[in-house]
C-alpha cells in the first residue's frame, strides 16, 4: 500500500512559504487567510480584474472560490486563471453553490473548461452539479454520487474517479468521509469531525490548504492534496479534544486554525487515518 | 398573560434546518453564517442580481441587510425580495445605517414600500429614520422614539406599536431593552448585556436568528421573532458568565455564538426575561 | 527625552467615542470594526460612492485601506477623502499591496497626491513602493529601506524621515521594529510580538487604532499615532501572555482585540517600550 508521508508536504509549505492568490468569497476570506498563515503559507486576497494579472504573476498558487460571485469577480477569475496556468502555477476551483444557481453552475463549468484547474474541491452535491454539466458530452453518470458514507462508499469512489478521469483534474469531495483522487488512485480519508459542518468556511479553508500544499509539491499530485485534507480533518479532531462544554462552533473555528498553526509534520503523519483504493 | 414558549421555536429550527438566503454586509457575514449554523439553520450568502432569483427560490427565509450597500447589491435585493415574497417566504429588513446616509435611508424606505418585509429589525435610531421617512404620508410621530430605557419605555412602546401598525410589519427595536411588536402586542425583553454593543454584528446575527425562527413558524408571527430576540440576549448573558477577566469583545463574540450552539429549547424558556404590553 | 504619555490618548478615545469611517477590505473588516469598538471608538464601514460623502461628513476620522480594491471602492475613496479633508477630519492611508500590483501602487500614489492623508501606515515594502513612485520628482531614495531590524535601524530611520518630510504626512512603518515619524522626530517602538505577522489584519487593525487616536488628539500629531502603535504592540504581548500551548494565530487574534478592550491608559503607559530619535 502506498504511504503518503503527509508530514513532508506540511514541512515543505513551512519551509517555502508559498504566496497564494485567493479570489474568494467575503464570508470566509478572513479564516482562509488565517488558515494559510497557520500552515506557513502567505495569502494575498485580490478579486478585481485590474489586480488579477499582476497578483497571479507573483504567486505560486491560485484559489478560485465562487462563493458570493459576481461578474467583476468572474472577470478577475478569467484573467488570474490564465496568468496562473500560463506561468505553470497550481490552480484550485472551489465550486461553492454550484447546483444552487445557474450563474454559479455555469461559472464553475466555464472555469473547468477554459482554465482547467489542477484541483476541484467541493462537497458531493457541488461535484455532482459539475458532473451533470459535463455528462452529456463526457458520459459521466452523476446519479451515482450520493452522500459519501460507509455503505455508499464503493459507488462514490467509482463516480469520483470517473469524474476526475474525464475532467483531467484532481478531485476532492468533502463529507462525512473525504475522497481525493486523480482518477486512478482514490484516497479515502476518515479524519475529521462531523460537527465541522456547523462551522462556516471549513471547506474554503481546506481549499486554501490544498493549494498551498500542491503549489510546493507539484510533482506529488493527489498525494499533496490528500495530505492537506488529512491535516484539516486532524485539526478538527484536535480542536474537539480541547473543546470545553460551553464552547461551540465559533470557538472551534478558531481552534481548528490554531491546530494547524501548531501542527508538526510528525504529528500529521501519526494522526493520518486513510486507505487507498 | 401570554406565554411565549420560546423553546419550541428553537427546537423547530433545529428540526427543520431552514435554508436562509442572506444578502448582507461583508463586515459581519461570517458571524451571521456561524450564528445561523449555531441555531440549526443553514445559510447561503449571495448578493448578486445574477444569483438572486435562483437562491431566493431555494430558501425558506431571506435577510436583507443594507450594511456596505451598493447598487449591485440593491439590484439583488429587489430581485430576491420579489422572488421570496411571491413564494410566500419570510423576509427581514435590517436597515443598517438608515439615517446615516441618504442612499441607505432611501434604499430602506424603498424596500419597506415595494418588498413589504415581514420583519424590520434595527436599533431605535434606524427605526426612527424609517418612521421619519413615512411620517408625512402615514402620520407616525418619529420624535417619540428615544433611547429605550425604563423611564422612556412607555413612549417607546407607543411609538413602535404605531410604526408597526402603519408599516404592516413586525418591528423589532434593539437597545438596552428590546422591543418586538406586531402593532397590537409589544414584547418588552430584558435579556442581554449592555457590553454586547461593543461587539460588531450582534444586531446582524440577531436578524439572521429572527429570520430562521419565523421561517419555520410563520403562523406564530411576533412570538417567533421575540423568541429569537430572547435567545440572543440570553446567549449574551451566558457568554459573560464564562468570560474571564482578560477576555473582551472579540472572545465574547465567539462565546455568544457558542451559547446558541449549545442552547436547548428548555434552557431558552427558563432564561427568558420579558413582559408583554 | 520626549515623554509620550500614550495613556492620555487612549483615555481620550474612550471619553469621546469618535466615529470612524472605514473604506477597507473585506478580509479584515470585522476585526477592524471590533478593534475600533475595543478602544472605545465607533466604526462605520461604507465603501460605495453613493454613501461616501454622507458617511464621511458624519465621522471624525477616515481610514482608506486599499486591500481588495476595485474601481467602485476607489471612487468612494476619492469622494470620502475630499469630504473628510474639506471638513478638517483626520485621514489615514493603508497602502495594502502597494508594489504588488500596478493598480494598487497607482491608487496609493493618487491618494497621496490628491487627498494628502494625515497618516500613511504600511509595512516597509509598501512604504518603499510609494517612495519609489515619488522619488523621481522628490528625490527620496527608496533603496535605503530594508527590513527594519537593529542593524538596519539607522538607515531605515533616515529613509522614513525623509519620506515623511517629502510627502508631508506622518509615516508609520510596521515590522519587527515599528517606526512612526513626522519627518523631524522618529519614534522607534519595540513593543509587539513577531508572531503577530501570522495573524491576518493586525496591520489593518492598527490603522484603525491610529485613526481613532489622532482624530481626538489632532494637535498631538505623531505622538497620538505612536501611542496607537504602542497600544497594538502591547496588546500583542498581553495576548501571548495568556496564550495556552494549544492555541495559535486564530485565538491570539481575538486575544489582541480583547487586550485593547481591557487596556487602561495607565497600563499602556507602563508597558510602552520605545525611544525617540
Amino acid at each position: 500500500m502506498d504511504k503518503l508521508h503527509s508530514g513532508v508536504f506540511l514541512d515543505r509549505v513551512r519551509a517555502e512559504k508559498p504566496l497564494i492568490h485567493c479570489i474568494t468569497n467575503y464570508v470566509t476570506a478572513n479564516d482562509v487567510a488565517n488558515m494559510l498563515l497557520a500552515c506557513g503559507a502567505s495569502p494575498i486576497m485580490a478579486d478585481d480584474p485590474a489586480d488579477a494579472h499582476d497578483i497571479a504573476s507573483l504567486c505560486r498558487g491560485l484559489v478560485l472560490n465562487i462563493g458570493t460571485l459576481n461578474e467583476r469577480k468572474l472577470s478577475a477569475i478569467r484573467i488570474a486563471g490564465k496568468t496562473a496556468k500560463d506561468g505553470g502555477k497550481k490552480v484550485l476551483l472551489d465550486p461553492v453553490g454550484a447546483g444552487a444557481s445557474h450563474f454559479r453552475t455555469e461559472a464553475a463549468l466555464e472555469i473547468m473548461e477554459t482554465i482547467k484547474p489542477d484541483i476541484v474541491r467541493g462537497n458531493i452535491s457541488e461535484i455532482r452539479a459539475l458532473a451533470k454539466g459535463i455528462e452529456a458530452t463526457k458520459g459521466v453518470d452523476a446519479s451515482e454520487a450520493d452522500a459519501v458514507q460507509e455503505d455508499t462508499l464503493d459507488s462514490a469512489v467509482r463516480f469520483i474517479k470517473r469524474f476526475a478521469l474525464h475532467s483531467g483534474t484532481i478531485v476532492a469531495a468533502s463529507g462525512k468521509i473525504d475522497l481525493v483522487t486523480d482518477g486512478t488512485v482514490c484516497c479515502v480519508i476518515r479524519n475529521g469531525r462531523e460537527e465541522m459542518r456547523t462551522i462556516t468556511g471549513t471547506g474554503c479553508q481546506l481549499s486554501g490548504l490544498m493549494t498551498a500544499f500542491l503549489s510546493v509539491s507539484p510533482e506529488a499530485g493527489w498525494k499533496a492534496v490528500a495530505a492537506a485534507d488529512i491535516a484539516m480533518g486532524l485539526a478538527g479532531e484536535i480542536a474537539w479534544t480541547y473543546k470545553r462544554p460551553e464552547e461551540g462552533n465559533a470557538t472551534c473555528r478558531n481552534r481548528i486554525i490554531d491546530a494547524i498553526w501548531n501542527m508538526t509534520g510528525d504529528a500529521l503523519e501519526k494522526g493520518a487515518n486513510y486507505d487507498i483504493r
